[in-house]
């Protein structure tokens, strides 16, 4: 048989030989058959679309996908308002359907939501509508080209004149211009802008403010604004990130944003409360983006089961056949770990969203003891964010490097999503922040014990597990199939490195700097357990059957491969022995095949369809030949059969006329 | 101080601290001072060309880089002619020095190099002329569709026809097409094409065939090609990466690549000798190899230890002051290792190409045992190839993330480079096939011990380190700054995992597959004892002194952060102790400050110019801020304020004319 026809028959062969049903997932992973059933209809919408279905970003520049861009968001807008959609999640999904991030993107996901939470009354009644029907476009201008991280070193000024009730707003220095915003370039007409206020000479710290960038007329730049776009990223090259310098320009005293923080008339700044639901905005961001992170790692996951099944390479030892390139070991080894990584990022993302909505309704009531709830809260998704940013980052790319050639072209998709996710590790906190700040709660709530003792599940369990005489009681590999060992084993290593880097703390005198690499181990073990303990949770919240065993033997895997990812950590103290370490490594070789048996069905149960996926490799028929050669026919250059410019540049080589 | 004039400052400090004189590192990195002289003339060459210096391919969709790449192409033949560039070596420098692959790459690569190697006298007389003067543009068509790896699966058919004393050369499948091979999309005038030879029905295996595609008069395709290019990739988008179908195409018998393997004219075939330089030849090219990453990895430590040595980003515990993002140890814990990764990979392609020149002269000479020889450096550079194209992908992008928002973007060059690196994990024997390769070659020579017992360095210790009972007589941090214990802790490791497998494939029935992770961890812990080794040896040849002792430092630092990296294996039986473990880690945030001292000298030894390294974020004088706003202004979308289709798609936004 063909090689182009063997590829769908190998795969589905192994659908048949599975036997599970991917649906009973799908409904875990997907938040419900109606839910799902709601998603599919957008996409649907989406695919359908003359222009909102285009898949050619990989053949455009930066500059050529900003201009598509805006024809897409034209469109886009387009289709909200005549398809009559207004719910929230609804719009999430056609917008995050598109397959890249636009100009608008900041706009949606930033500029509007925060007039929300820190326009006031006023400021809300004024702004909102404007935006919400897109006749201001807006960027959120806080990143300057001197800082990123450290908010409370940015230059941008801002100076209050009484006498005419204006703010001045300037770009002091060349690194205070505003620098990497999205739609800030050549999209926004608006931003908010953070910038230092002083008033009567006194510096009261960074506040956000409602400048004006462009006319709505012409969308020229307004006197005393220099904008512009920051060129060619790795990701988002659809989105105008951009530059921004102020010249001295003036805003209405009204332009701050005084929900908190006020500025009155006569020049009175009144401080801001505390305001805990900032937090608590901040977690709910990231557990939707932890979701978005399940979601990246799940699609190429898929992508790449699906090739490996269907792509024969290597005789095997008989020589009279080729193995799938799933048959073999490593690409297992390196594959399912990846798959068992985005269903623990679904449940703890879930998770995250469960205790979010908990806390919220802690704090609604006013109870008690919310602020250690928050605090734990955001810390923990400080530290999965973190975690799953590069995990999932890492894994985009192992998935691509496992698919060979194929998956080194756009055709794959894999690159795009790759792309389009690493940037993670970077925006809405980067790594390095978010790990010590999880890293200073873990400590924290140490030295608060045992009084506070019973504030964490974790740190519940520090004393018990502190004994470094304690050993791992697993005698045999199937041990450490028992999920509830898997936790303690996960337990006593968090407990213990957290031990560790308290005592260096102290004998470093609280410099946290000189703790920094062991501050990360830490952050790393605890993200680590709690990614667990989600897991386990998930598992056993799937109907009992093949498919919550198919789901353990994932978390099996999990839980097995990051021992031998740190197993250095697992062995401090000897707490796993050396014979121990040896048998979760057969653990893991024993789980490959077991969970072989399903894999395809466990992708299948994302329920991405062919157009979300977008890749030739990774269709659900396994028709990949077909599709690559269809693929490659897109190619401009394929446009004609001699290149543009032979004459100039190929003719003379080859006929010597140089 | 503005931070734009602070980060020039802030680098130049660090040059200052440090106490080390690079030239002496430039001359052992750069192969001496004459050598690196003339490298540097030639990077002027390219630098003050017109055309060849162009560096704006970042702005460029895959189409629009090619067309440009002709014209460079066209450009660097020019020069080639008109400076009288005639040395092999001048003119390698020149091509690396335009920064990204070309359609003539593979001409230049692999054409012409397999011409030389597998042509027959008559041949390369008739042939090479052509290809050397550019008559002929030419592709090495391998890969097809349906197979990379394995060869021997390749579907093309060639076909005697004694009749005509031709081959008809044929792709009687979708997936025989052939795909991947660079300058087969729309540049080579001709191929070299193996294809499966059939003579007299008999099947006599993969042959190679020169096959013209296009007419070297108008470059139209010839009758029965089929050609066009693959479409965009991750990297090497300068190129036109192919695929071409044959449809019974005739070729004479004199297109069969004949030095090795005959067609005779009566259709008897001539097997092809056993030559062992077609091994060596593999060798010389890895080598190379080698050294091209190590240099890729020493470009993006010098971009980011100049970066994290000009940027501040954090408060300082006082409030009072900033970090140099460099302060961090996080950031050291990071760059460090991969600076040292930079440094030993090129120890370890020096050491290759010596034992590749030793290797030649034996072979010449006709001594005994060069095939145990050739196997070992056969061997050996795959496991060094497998391990470095991963690490050094990885390590460029751990330095690129290291710089956060500014390494995201294409101005810091970090992304062009990893895009450039990375598909060295998949060619040039994809990573799977080399360590299984370098594996069962562990194992072989394992067999023949102890009749074979000094062939190898490293084996001939097995026996000494096969004993469990053995323990590391590391007593403090310090002695794991012996190079020496460091060495034998690497061998000991390196012999108990390759001991392992051996007990496993036996238990396995020689089952490789069953295996291949353990093979896998048995060729990297081979290949991290060959780079220490080599790093070891490099180190002793640095002239003594502070040079030397900072190489130490480098080497020192690259022995225990793969210990710890790898901290089970080096704990299996407990030869390292959990005391021993923490020793290690100590050992690891001791020497981050020992080399902070001198790191920007260290990569200063690299003696990139600004021009090579093309980042605004990497400038030799930390000028970084300027360069970034000037790169910007050079994008596109900035030569106007308002962008193109403004009027058609965000005016009916924002004036709500929907």
């Amino acid at each position: 048989m063909e090689l182009k026809d063997l590829a769908p028959r190998l795969l589905s062969k192994e659908r048949a030989n599975g036997d599970i049903d991917p649906d009973v997932l799908t409904n875990v992973l997907r938040d419900g058959k109606a839910a799902n059933d709601r998603r599919k209809q957008l996409v649907q919408v989406i695919a359908r679309h003359p222009v909102l279905s285009d898949r050619d970003m990989m053949f455009r520049s930066h500059t050529e996908r900003y201009a598509f861009g805006l024809k897409k968001a034209f469109h886009y807008v387009k289709l909200l308002e005549e398809g009559g959609y207004t719910d929230a999640h609804d719009r999430w999904i056609l917008y995050k359907t598109m397959g890249e991030p636009l100009g608008i993107d900041v706009h949606r996901a930033m500029f509007i939501p925060t007039l929300e939470n820190q326009g006031d009354d006023e400021q809300r009644a004024k702004w909102l509508p404007l935006a919400k029907q897109f006749k201001i476009l807006g960027a959120y201008a806080q990143t300057e080209l001197g800082h990123g991280s450290n908010v409370q070193g940015i230059e941008t000024v801002a100076t209050f004149d009484k006498a005419t009730q204006e703010f001045i707003v300037d770009s002091p220095t060349l690194t205070s211009r505003k620098w990497w915003p999205g739609g800030l370039g050549k999209t926004a007409t608006h931003a908010i802008v953070h910038a230092r206020l002083t008033l009567d000479g006194q510096d009261v710290g960074v506040q956000a403010f409602i400048v004006q960038l462009r006319s709505t007329h012409d969308h020229m730049p307004l006197p005393g604004i220099e904008v512009g776009d920051i060129g060619p990223k790795v990701g988002f090259n659809a989105v105008d990130n951009g530059y921004c310098a102020f010249h001295r320009i003036r805003i209405p005293r009204k332009n701050m944003l005084m929900r908190h923080a006020k500025v009155l008339p006569d020049g009175t700044f009144v401080k801001p409360q505390s305001d805990k639901l900032v937090y608590l905005t901040m977690v709910h961001i990231r557990a939707y983006l932890i979701k978005t992170l399940a979601m990246h790692m799940g699609a190429a996951a898929t992508i790449c089961t699906r090739f490996s099944a269907a792509r024969i390479q290597g005789r095997t030892p008989d020589l009279k056949g080729e193995f799938q390139v799933l048959d073999y070991q490593n690409q297992q080894h390196k594959l399912f770990p990846r798959l068992a990584i985005s269903y623990a990022a679904h449940f703890a993302g879930s998770s995250l969203i469960e205790l979010h909505d908990s806390a919220f309704d802690v704090i609604k009531e006013g109870k008690q003891r919310f602020g250690a709830k928050l605090a734990e809260l955001h810390a923990v998704s400080s530290g999965l964010k973190a975690w799953l940013a590069e995990h999932v980052s890492d894994g985009i790319e192992t998935c691509r490097r496992l698919c060979g050639g194929h998956g080194f072209t756009q055709a794959s998709n894999l690159p795009h999503i790759f792309a389009e996710v690493v940037g993670a590790i970077t925006y809405e906190g980067t790594s390095d922040v978010l790990t010590q700040q999880h890293g200073r709660y873990l400590l924290k709530t140490l030295a608060s014990l045992p009084s506070n003792e019973k504030s964490t599940k974790f740190l519940s369990q520090v004393a018990r597990y502190s004994d470094s005489k304690l050993r791992c009681n697993a005698e045999t590999r199937q041990d450490f199939g028992n999920l509830d060992l898997l936790l303690e084993v996960f337990q006593v290593r968090a407990a213990r490195v957290v031990l560790e880097l308290a005592g260096h703390m102290n004998a470093a005198n609280n410099d946290g700097n000189a703790c920094m690499v062991l501050m990360t181990r830490a952050s790393t073990s605890h993200a680590e357990l709690i990614l667990l303990e989600a897991f386990v949770q998930g598992v056993r919240s799937v109907p009992s059957g093949r498919e919550q065993q198919s789901v353990a033997h994932l978390c099996s895997l999990f839980g097995a491969w990051l021992i031998a990812q740190s197993l250095g950590d697992f062995r401090q103290h000897d707490y796993l022995s050396t014979h121990q370490a040896d048998l979760v490594r057969e653990q893991i070789v024993h789980l490959l095949p077991v969970i072989r048996k399903n894999c395809v069905l466990l992708t299948d149960a994302w329920d991405f369809s062919d157009f979300e996926l977008n890749s030739a490799i990774g269709r659900y028929d396994g028709d990949i030949y077909r599709a690559l050669v269809k693929r490659a026919a897109d190619e401009p250059l394929n446009k004609t059969q001699v290149p543009k410019d032979y004459e100039k540049y190929l003719k003379p080589l080859i006929q010597s006329s140089l």
